[in-house]
């Protein structure tokens, strides 16, 4: 096992009805800055609920921050908090909303330059404004966690950033509010929870063997109820899993100690950021195709993940078995309704070029758990998922 | 899914020689007062390497926390620390001596009072000294999480109590530190850790799908890792492994959003006051014999315990399933090298009475995940592990 430093402070209060602590987590005389999205939170009425529940509080409030939350929109909101002293910002709504807020609570006291130095110098900012969550849609894990990937449109880039200073200080978890999602974003949420447990687990064996065996408890979880919760809108346990299921596969927690691999989102981004298709979406095109790229080092990994999780037989062949492997994990994306090659989006061969090049500009030249992940390579992966 | 609430934030360093970043965790100026055992920290040459690394602070000590500490000895060091003023609290030891410091760490500015009520009365203290932990024996989890269990000698009392003012701000664990402890104290340390799991695994399904994975990871990993820990003393990965586990398995996770049991554990303390067995010791004897009593309540997770956790053959009967699952775990006790008989301690049919008398002394007279462990129940239990 590696060496590795984990603690998460993030508050986790997870059910059915849990809006009603929301007072008790944000600090009486607070004046508390509301962050949504593109407008679901303000239709189901939950942004409403969120308004009721603080009367006592001052409250102002900013919606439209987009999917792939842009630091174009996010500064506006900046300004504001700036001019207006809110000292407690309130995220509602998925991952993009709780990014964005993150990016923001570090911008407002970065006065020293461009809090776009913040993702451009991956900073670790040592100040922000403290935050809370209200999640609405189970997926990037963003409520358990100090990460953000932030996209600056006029240069065409979409980057992480994280920082101990942007850990939630308190995420409600209440599994009724994903009952009115569209299909897609359910859809997406499973993929996405699924990739980034394969991220942290199919690299090569590194002796951490409760971190495999919690990366493989999530992967048969989401493979369990993932496609229940298609079928069932108003399943509450299956959203439940579904829901905690998603932060754990990206709290820190099942990567420490072991090797992480990572280059299928920096690949995804590219995708999403050129072509604007949904990150999960991305995903699913590159994962299946960059396993089977690099069958031959993930190898004793991808037997593991084959065994344990798809129950393969024993009696398969090395090849057989990882092949195996691999096409059940794309079959798993496409029941979930999640297509898996560049063809399915409208996508050919002339995109391969322009998204190496993205990757390029942004030092990403060696990818994966190794480095191996060359340009080369990507070629090769994205000529396989078309 | 149950509603929970879940933060754990203490700081995990995890990994060989990590006790260099001990200055990097206790404030500058700090007066620190180091608690540790009955001098095997000394003896191992440990306690003076911590000492080394402290210099430039103000250093006090304390050793002789007893396992099982107890209030008599902790109010000694309590009244040196008032007197001194020390400001930040270390634990170098086992679960023992870190949960001597939680009492400490929350005896101290308790002035209201004797600090025994913080125990006797359940008190969620809000305010508590800072502390760290030094780890040298995996086993309790005391080192990532908020409770500790306290015995007061004179009125034969063994008790837990819990405040969010006790979790450590950080604990170091170098599995290295493990390969000197004595076979007992790691055939302990394992049947420790499985029992933590089975507490809040073992109870009834509650559509908790993830937690029941992750207990289902570490007994699996328990199993695995534990018969080897006993032969390789040096196995770096082998000591890690349990290490890590330790933790987890009593870390608040696991136990989030599902029923827990516990009245192994409490039937357990009354058998260490009165009769100075280990902890493990009667967890090994109890358990067992608890899980056949209950074989009915506890059916359909016997079941469950038994394919995923034991490999038990689908075809078997659902009676012979759940015999076979709890023959299992005593066997894997006994592989252990822990006794799972009154007998094998030397104790007969007389000290049930006892035990039972001590429990409803205590009020602990509906035990167990749905309070059906009654004097009566106990008395079947300590029955069948006679």
């Amino acid at each position: 096992m590696q060496n590795f430093q984990f603690a998460n402070p993030t508050q986790i209060i997870f059910g059915k009805g849990q809006i009603e602590q929301l007072t008790a987590k944000i600090p009486v005389g607070s004046k508390v800055f509301i962050l949504y999205g593109g407008g679901s939170a303000q239709k189901t009425g939950l942004l409403g609920t969120v308004k009721d529940t603080l009367k006592g509080y001052q409250v102002g409030e900013f919606g439209g921050i987009e999917p792939n939350p842009t630091y174009e929109t996010l500064m506006k909101a900046v300004e504001i908090i700036r001019k207006e002293n809110y000292d407690f910002l309130l995220a509602v709504g998925g991952g993009s909303v709780i990014d964005g807020t993150k990016f923001i609570a570090a911008a407002v006291p970065y006065l020293q330059g461009d809090p776009w130095e913040i993702v451009r110098d991956w900073l670790d900012v040592k100040s922000a404004l403290p935050f809370g969550v209200v999640l609405t849609l189970p997926a990037t894990g963003s409520e358990m966690n100090d990460g953000a990937v932030i996209t600056r449109k006029e240069i065409q880039a979409k980057l992480p950033f994280m920082s101990k200073a942007v850990f939630p200080r308190f995420s409600i978890l209440d599994p009724i509010y994903t009952y009115t999602l569209p299909t897609k974003q359910i859809s997406n949420g499973v993929v996405d929870s699924f990739i980034h447990v394969m991220e942290q687990y199919l690299t090569y064996p590194a002796e951490g063997k409760v971190q495999d065996r919690f990366s493989e408890g999530l992967l048969l979880t989401l493979i369990e109820e993932g496609p229940k919760a298609l079928q069932e809108k108003e399943n509450y346990d299956v959203r439940a899993n579904l829901m905690w299921v998603a932060s754990l596969a990206l709290n820190g927690l099942i990567g420490s100690g072991v090797p992480q691999d990572w280059a299928t989102h920096m690949i995804g981004h590219e995708i999403t950021v050129l072509y604007g298709l949904d990150h999960a979406q991305t995903l699913a095109i590159v994962l299946p195709s960059l396993l089977e790229v690099m069958k031959e080092e993930k190898q004793a990994k991808l037997l593991q993940y084959g065994e344990r999780v798809w129950n393969l037989p024993k009696d398969m062949s090395v090849e057989e078995k990882a092949t195996a492997a691999i096409e059940r994990t794309r079959n798993f994306f496409e029941t979930m309704g999640v297509k898996t090659r560049l063809a399915d989006y409208g996508l050919g061969q002339d995109v391969i070029e322009p998204i190496i090049a993205n990757l390029e500009a942004h030092g990403m030249v060696e990818l994966g758990e190794k480095g191996l992940v060359t340009p080369a390579i990507v070629r090769s992966i994205l000529s396989k998922s078309l």
